[in-house]
């Protein structure tokens, strides 16, 4: 049993209440609490030694990374960060300046948010450290996004640059916050989520969501440096930042013999924001986010399609396209 | 440094916002996010396999522990729970059996208390199971109810009866909800929290938090029968619920030549209320109690003092309590 059928089975029968809006699925639960003109956003999420980072990570960049990716969900629904908790899982023989060093990395980037760490806990976890965050934000209920809402005839944009994020991103991306509240303001977006096990298996969830497919333009994927260097070298992430070990999910798959694309596809971490607005829309969006975000790539990398199932155009025509994105416990 | 000493070094410079009612330090952050009469109450704690139980327990007892501890820091600021999201870090040989126990055990208790389980995560923790569970409640503002209330004269009191949970109440105990509901909307309820660490520990911390001091009645200290037969027996509770290992902070402490008044002051995972009320209140709310939750015991243990510091009264007279509760990483 993979990651999401084990998910699958375990989200079946969650127990609900009047308060849900969107429940498991989506980047963040979605909850009415009875504020007027706004939802409250709920996630959580964890990083883990030798899992999620190395033994020679620096401490504040450990710490800066855990929290980091409950904000990009946040960003994917069009949500403000408010606050967090951390539970830190220290082995017996922690070290308290490592530990200190996590929080200070993790506090720095809450500030730079507006948000506040309000608590949590420490517990023993005898072999390595393992940190979970868990976070709550806010959106204008008009302007949440989710992954259900994508339409025949969209266009499909992802923000950034693909793959190869276990040479450096994975513990250095910036949470596409401002961007996604920027688009959330100035255009119908249809659906959103965070690219976190890459794109051809995250857009499987949104397509899903939505009931509806999509086609791909295999021309049009940007494709990162990071990429283009692991395909040329040969070498997984792990030995490029030193780490010794898998320093990401997208590091693990880091293989010689990859193309480029096959890393920008099916990397884990990128961290960035996948989207659909109407057809009509995407070239106005395009010349606004060059005047606002430049020089961060915008790209139109497809459409979605009412016929389901994901296809991709390369030089020889489309063709299905059977890459998926990481999986744990695969 | 020990877990006391690693947190308060670590809250100590913890990021704030406008939101923060009452940030790190209490059983729950208490957050205002804008509702009328309400304030949010966010919490989050974990259990892990080996250190919260053994590897004999019944999955969904896991589960259930899980999500009560929650509960129980929910009860302690007189609040209602309204929804969870759960981490599950699994190792890679997971029984998906057990994993499905694990999220019946924890759904049911939600339901008995009319919560939404919205999501969560699953992930990698190689060597054991590890189960955070992050918790939204409510309560209203005026019945909200922190640890640095506690007046000079008043009466404290506890619920239940205390020590020798390691041999089992560790993964069946109610969280007092209900019961604190009631407490706040029938009488003052001047400080409360739950005790997870032990009376004489946990205590140290509200009188921290009210910046007064406390007398306990030595002969008044509810005592469970449990600790009882653990003293009589001198076995610890590892070995009575046959799990082979210490299957909570409480068990771990347990050992022959403790008396019964040790092990109820600072076993810990009673999961029981501390609180305070005015001394005029004490003996009404002893007679209302009677009549609404017999026969959960509720026992006046001692009373509040301006000087600081924790004495206790027995045969020999007054003395300074020397006793501390659980402490991780000592």
């Amino acid at each position: 049993m993979n990651e999401f059928e084990l998910i699958e089975s375990l989200t079946r029968e969650l127990p609900g209440n009047a308060t849900v809006v969107t429940g498991a699925g989506d980047d963040c639960a979605v909850l009415d609490l009875g504020l007027p003109d706004r939802w409250v956003l709920f996630k959580t999420d964890a990083v883990v030694e030798g899992v999620h980072y190395g033994p020679g990570t620096p401490p504040e960049k450990i710490g800066r990374k855990a929290l980091a990716r409950c904000l990009s969900d946040v960003a994917a629904m069009g949500g403000e960060p408010s606050s967090a908790v951390v539970t830190l899982a220290l082995p017996r023989d922690y070290s308290p300046v490592l530990v200190a060093g996590v929080m200070a990395g993790l506090n720095r980037l809450a500030r730079e948010h507006g948000m506040a760490v309000v608590g949590g806990e420490t517990t023993t976890n005898p072999e390595r450290m393992l940190i979970s965050v868990a976070l709550l934000g806010t959106v204008e209920k008009s302007r949440c996004v989710r992954r259900s809402g994508a339409q025949p005839g969209d266009a499909l944009f992802v923000t950034g640059e693909l793959g190869g994020s276990g040479a450096g991103k994975h513990l250095d991306f910036e949470p596409r916050l401002a961007e996604a509240r920027w688009l959330t303001e100035h255009f119908a977006i249809h659906a959103m989520l965070d690219l976190s096990d890459g794109l051809a298996g995250d857009l499987r969830h949104l397509l899903r969501a939505s009931n509806v497919g999509a086609e791909l333009l295999s021309d049009a994927i940007p494709i990162s440096r990071a990429a283009y260097e692991q395909a040329k070298h040969g070498v997984a992430a792990s030995g490029a930042n030193g780490a010794g070990v898998a320093p990401s999910a997208g590091a693990a798959l880091a293989q010689s013999g990859r193309t480029p694309l096959t890393a920008a596809l099916t990397d884990g971490e990128d961290f960035e924001l996948l989207f659909t607005v109407a057809s009509k829309d995407a070239v106005p969006l395009l010349d606004a986010w060059k005047g606002r975000f430049a020089p961060l790539r915008l790209s139109c990398v497809g459409r979605i399609t009412a016929k389901p199932g994901l296809t991709i155009r390369d030089h020889a025509g489309f063709r299905p396209l059977e890459l998926h994105g990481y999986t744990h416990f695969a």
